[in-house]
């Protein structure tokens, strides 16, 4: 007699295609294609400091696979597998049922098959834990470590709008309801740029996904290329919905704010028409936001030219001791 | 300036062949050998279900590889690489850097790269998450719907020790010292079979790692392949530090005990040399304990031939509500 927990698996055994082996064996199996690279990553998920434990299921079914995909999307490869690690303190069918809709939609999405994983009883909240699998062009992988001297710094899409919604939701500032509804989707429904990092792979240099904030994600590729910075706030993209903010908290959230999965690439400035390009092609706006020059750190430049004197560094509501891939 | 969190990986970021790349990026990259498909797996563990609060972190970091390599073994693969996520409460470097050994002792035994992984803070206790890979010949992967009528069942290794010290432990068993001293390390530092898993893929039919217990894990070979079985009990091979026990407390252990990670497979009766030749040259017992047969379900004869009426069926004390593989 199936337990409850393995009932639960019932919500994930969709088929997999004829070359992949997946739900009920101890290992799940596939296939390579021949000549590339397997790229792969794995992220955690604790309620309570990933996710409020009053979350849609089917939004955090989307986040837990797409902050995966984001890593994908940073390296540039192509999704092909996943696998999904979940505990959860009691059998509640609704929520499974959710959860799994809100992850295969987006899964199906990417054509990344969900081939198997862990199911157990959690005594501490919701714990996710997913591992993503894609295939890169050997050579091609984007990496933190080979940005130049002297190029762009660019990012995707617009900033700041998971960050105002976390601090809602928080009680960290003034609920303001119709802000709220502008901006929740951009904490809780992140779109991976998976098509965007395929096609910028090999134009650009260096590439990270911003989940800890700009300049703190920017800083990884500064320090491990050995570089240093100067950002243009004044050519930030900053979301719509930030127009009316307290200048400071547009300013953290632009600048500090995680949960953003956007794409920041350092080029060379002759990739500025292939990049514009692509951005068209994709429908992902690409901005960009300054320089890569000699030395170590970030420095921010307002609109007026000075130099700002007290930015923000890598706030991140849940993430604030920093976690770190390894 | 790094964060405690990015601190505690230094204890991870050993250096990694060249043809992989491992800390700091978005993903880690390797190549699969040409012609190989790739077996992967994941387990969550979490601390107060799996494992107890208070074991030593160098068992612990054994145990979290462990019981993924021996879904490879399981299904016959060679271990190539690990991810692993990593959700602690607090920082304690001298918990961390155990951890970090016994995690690196077992994986340079079998070859298998850390190649990266994800920490974070968690509000929960500890919870740990390992995905494995491993490589095997397309066609070669045991798998647990093969097993076919009239099947050898095998075993390999003794039973029962890990399932008595789990429960003196737990306080469920009067403590006898010297009983836990023999039989701890088959619950803290399980030995996966993977040598042994490699030799035995091309002779057998059907295989399985055994955590939740013999006769749940049989079942699930039986049930997907359609067959039933029959065991007898006097074959069983009962683990040393067991004699002396109640012999109703033997029987739970050995039919029911979890966390054993042995290999329980099928093979045709042509293979008997095979398989007996394989366990001299790897040093692995592997025992004969029963049939396939037709129908559905397990039978269990005793010592006089009398099928056992009440056997104990899949009972684990930290697994008692069924986790499950996707």
């Amino acid at each position: 007699m199936p337990s409850e927990f393995e009932l639960i698996t019932r919500f994930f055994s969709r088929l997999v295609p004829g070359d992949m082996t997946g739900a009920g064996d101890d290992c799940a199996l596939f296939t390579v294609k021949p000549g590339m690279q397997l790229a792969t990553s794995t992220d955690v998920l604790l309620e309570g400091r990933h996710f409020f434990a009053d979350t849609d299921p089917f939004h955090l079914g989307h986040k837990a696979l797409a902050v995966n995909l984001s890593d994908l999307a940073a390296v540039g490869a192509k999704p092909v597998a996943c696998l999904l690690g979940l505990g959860l303190p009691s059998i509640d069918e609704s929520w499974i049922s959710r959860f799994a809709d809100g992850f295969y939609a987006l899964a199906d999405e990417h054509g990344c098959v969900l081939i198997g994983g862990d199911t157990t009883r959690s005594t501490q909240g919701v714990t996710l834990s997913v591992t993503v699998f894609g295939e890169v062009a050997p050579g091609l992988a984007m990496r933190r470590n080979a940005a130049m001297l002297g190029d762009d710094i660019w990012i995707s899409g617009v900033l700041g709008a998971a960050d105002i919604a976390c601090r809602m939701l928080a009680g960290e500032l003034p609920m303001d309801g119709k802000r709220l509804a502008q901006t929740r989707s951009a904490l809780e429904s992140p779109t991976p740029r998976v098509a965007l990092g395929r096609r910028v792979a090999r134009h650009v240099h260096a590439a990270i996904d911003v989940s800890d904030g700009l300049l703190q994600d920017l800083g990884h590729i500064l320090q491990a290329s050995g570089l240093a910075a100067e950002i243009n706030e004044a050519a930030l993209p900053v979301h719509d919905a930030l127009i009316g903010c307290d200048p400071l908290q547009v300013r953290r959230a632009i600048l500090a704010g995680g949960d953003l999965y956007e794409l920041c690439l350092t080029a060379s400035p002759k990739q500025r028409d292939n990049l514009e390009r692509i951005s068209l092609e994709t429908g992902v706006a690409l901005t960009r936001i300054g320089t890569t020059t000699r030395g170590s750190g970030v420095v921010v430049r307002d609109a007026s030219g000075q130099i700002l004197s007290d930015i923000p560094l890598g706030f991140d509501h849940f993430r604030s001791s920093g976690d770190a891939h390894l």
